[in-house]
């Protein structure tokens, strides 16, 4: 697979006109600092030898006959009436010997390509929301319109890598809306692409729509990951239907299959964080080995999503101290493994507020501290999913461009030292209008997208708005100013017909 | 000096009581990650070597002739006509040598005691605000009571590690507010406590405040530091005369002085974030020199607050990428001469909205990434610091909550990888009703303090609050509930006299 080119050079970086296109420096990001950890290595250890005691000893749940088959072909003790797979640590070892390191996403666009490694970072929005919200129409079941409104909103900031689910459209029937979706996302964006696993019709249906409306030789189809899907393990230890399928279809077809298992400590995990790490490893790991079994090399990721529940209510709790923890342990279990691997920000909150606010940015900072490859949810998320708030969604673009302009390298010049500003000012003066300040005012900072930095009286007189309420008016600009992608009309010329023939045929339902 | 225990052990902490006494963990905190830098060593070394050149050939304002006499006698070119004192990088590397690296901060309760040296923590609450607002008064000049209760509100939280001036008081005659706020940190709370450096009588008057009101001898008082203070230089390069005289008292006095050049690039300071380190680390080590060349080995600190203004207005931001990698910087610089240091979160919103939430969120990150020693400005406050929001202060208490969870070690224990509950569980099932679960759930998670993790439903019917309004309530129950600390009772009637006796002569008027 071909290598896709990591990151511009200083000197390009420096080349660049700025202002307006500020932003395409957030395009392929690599992460700035060191990754952290919060367990030992010793404990890592323990945890990764425990998760494979429990693919050894307890095993894996595999509702699918075909992937207990391939299980038992690579060596695994299968029970054909309990649907038990068991696996030796020597599959799972030989699996992570084959399973990719470095992964080419790709899109039609070339310069939204990424390449997928320990060490790259990729922001992908809230995703799997059955609802959305805003200040203009309230809260309301997913429709196709907001499907359409949200891979827009995904498209038109640079920060965001890779487009998501973030509204169900649910007034599509389930039986076409893979269709729309995959149009949706084809002739509105040019990124990266997501797509559910909801039974191998739709999945090789939806290949098949890339290969036609790109214009792709199966060769090119192959050569890289086109579209991606996330695989959830039913935690503890079940891998369902179309989950199951979902990994090798995706393995088969070399397009990227991201194996998160979802374990919220004290509910369908251990209470404990270690505890439900080795959940978490354990169910990934038999995910992995799944797909490599299925194709060796083909491009699978670790993933892994975790927090805690209320012991009170039982309700899921995201942003907290727990879901921290146990974001830097799965980055130090995936850098034990070796392989990239996905994360995800969250938020618990009903509504974009202080509350929201916190939970997402503690979450992401530990996916930063952590070097996730991708963090999905990383943008609109509320109701931990359930909603994609769009106001929500333009105060998270703001710490993602943040975390952005924290992956520029400092520009570590002689000039930036300022010895000659320095020498102008004299004491108690100001730097305003040194040469320095002049030659760099209108760039020299990030500007921010929502946040208001007026006075107090000033604020006060505008109307005293908070960031939510000044969210709203962003991303109706955003909307207002959206300019479709190069090729678009062409791309769904191209589907046009296709998609027409198998609506007639009746769609392909879901498989559940 | 003593030096007070830095943590509490692994043995210790499980044998306590937990549930109600969790935050009692919160209170001795040690910083949980490796360090983060955001330059290159060679550019830190630059930064460094840049700020000696300022110091040695642009020299700094110093109006204080006192302050000025003993960086002559200390071997500086001294200017008396226009101020200027040029002092050579020899006289800086002495003062790093002496000025210590560890210093006791004291309170009357043993258990407030906090080590200062690199590598612990402490929060305090943001300080220096002229205004208060909260949901129940709206915004207004601060008063005594304001003050009062905000003493109150930092003493009720034990994450607030010092204690801060929230308020002004400007209800106060300025020539007796020292009394009024140093009579009700001592008796309102039993944390360190920190005191404004406004004239040699008041710093003095305060002093002695503390040795009366808490019975201390000379000795006692000085075996630790007591009182801290905040010296802001006057970038660029001025230092003015009741700042420069706050050097010298604390130093004299062994209470620590924490210099802190407020560099905002683009306005007082040069544009680019190397430049404005570079004025910031000059100014700080002018006032470090001072406090050793006064008294060598008093307790002084390194300090650095610095962040970028808006270059369209002027106005001051905060939690932008530039003050995380001014804050980043300033760590790498405080490493670089080993010295502990105060950092600062911040915000600009005018509300506690999200976009307050996201400034403050980055900044306290990159204080925790930079390990910074003391953070101020941690919670409450807003428009810059020009008020101290109520709700903002409950709502950003969650965070430095949520950073106090991170600093607890982890359990690594055989129990917790959780064997004997992942045997338990089907595959499917849940975690719930465990062994494991049973023993551990009411204490497993840390438990929100204003989060609402109920779903949108019963959010909607209990009235669809924000984080903000809820935070209205914890406040109100926190005042309600608070209980004065042991002793404050004696302390004040010791106190009494002695103000009554320097209110009737008059005060002190602070220095300008």
């Amino acid at each position: 697979m071909a290598t896709i080119r990591k990151r511009r050079g200083r000197e390009n970086r420096l080349e660049k006109p700025v202002s307006l296109d500020r932003s395409l420096r957030y395009r392929q990001l690599r992460h700035p600092f060191a990754p952290q950890g919060f367990f030992t290595e010793d404990a890592i250890i323990n945890i990764h030898n425990m998760a494979l005691k429990v693919l050894e000893e307890l095993g894996m749940k595999i509702l699918l006959d075909e992937a207990r088959k391939i299980f038992k072909t690579g060596g695994a003790i299968v029970n054909d009436t309990d649907l038990m797979v068991r696996m030796g640590r020597e599959m799972v070892e030989a699996a992570l010997k084959t399973a990719p390191k470095s992964i080419p996403i790709m899109a039609i666009n070339p310069d939204r390509c990424q390449q997928f490694e320990l060490g790259t970072l990729m922001f992908a929005p809230g995703g799997g929301c059955p609802n959305t919200t805003n200040l203009e129409r309230g809260r309301r079941p997913g429709c196709y319109a907001d499907f359409e409104e949200t891979v827009k909103l995904h498209q038109s900031f640079d920060v965001i890598h890779q487009l998501g689910p973030s509204a169900e459209p649910q007034d599509i029937t389930p039986e076409l809306r893979h269709y729309a979706t995959m149009n949706a996302q084809m002739t509105l964006s040019d990124k990266p692409m997501f797509l559910y696993s909801r039974g191998q019709k739709q999945v090789e249906q939806a290949f098949e729509m890339i290969r036609i409306g790109f214009n792709l030789s199966d060769a090119e189809f192959a050569a890289g990951t086109w579209v991606s899907t996330v695989v959830n393990t039913n935690s503890p230890r079940m891998l369902d239907i179309p989950m199951g399928q979902g990994i090798m279809d995706f393995a088969r077809a070399g397009q990227l299959c991201i194996i998160t298992p979802f374990c919220l400590a004290g509910a369908m995990a251990p209470i404990t964080v270690e505890g439900a790490l080795v959940l978490q490893h354990a169910e990934a790991l038999a995910g992995i080995t799944l797909s490599q079994l299925t194709k060796p090399g083909a491009p699978v990721a670790y993933g892994g999503f975790g927090s805690n529940v209320d012991m009170k209510s039982g309700a899921p709790a995201f942003g907290t101290p727990e879901q921290v923890k146990m974001t830097l342990g799965t980055g130090q279990l995936a850098r034990f493994i070796d392989l990239p691997w996905r994360s995800a920000g969250g938020s618990a909150s009903n509504v974009a507020d202080m509350q929201a606010g916190l939970e997402n940015n503690m979450a992401m900072w530990a996916t930063v501290m952590a070097q996730a490859t991708v963090v999905k949810h990383s943008a609109g998320w509320l109701e931990g999913g359930l909603t994609f708030g769009y106001e929500k969604f333009i105060n998270d673009i703001e710490a993602l461009q943040s975390f952005a302009e924290l992956c520029q390298p400092p520009e570590d010049s002689e000039n930036a030292l300022a010895w000659s500003a320095l020498e102008q000012v004299d004491p108690g003066g100001h730097f305003f209008d040194t040469g320095q300040t002049m030659r760099r005012y209108k760039d020299a900072f990030y500007q921010p997208l929502v946040a208001d930095l007026s006075n107090f009286g000033a604020w006060s007189e505008a109307g005293a708005q908070t960031s939510t309420e000044r969210a709203y008016t962003v991303w109706k600009d955003v909307l207002a100013n959206y300019r479709l992608p190069d090729n678009s009309a062409e791309i769904g010329e191209r589907l046009k017909p296709y998609i027409k023939a198998e609506t007639d045929a009746g769609g392909a339902p879901p498989v559940a």
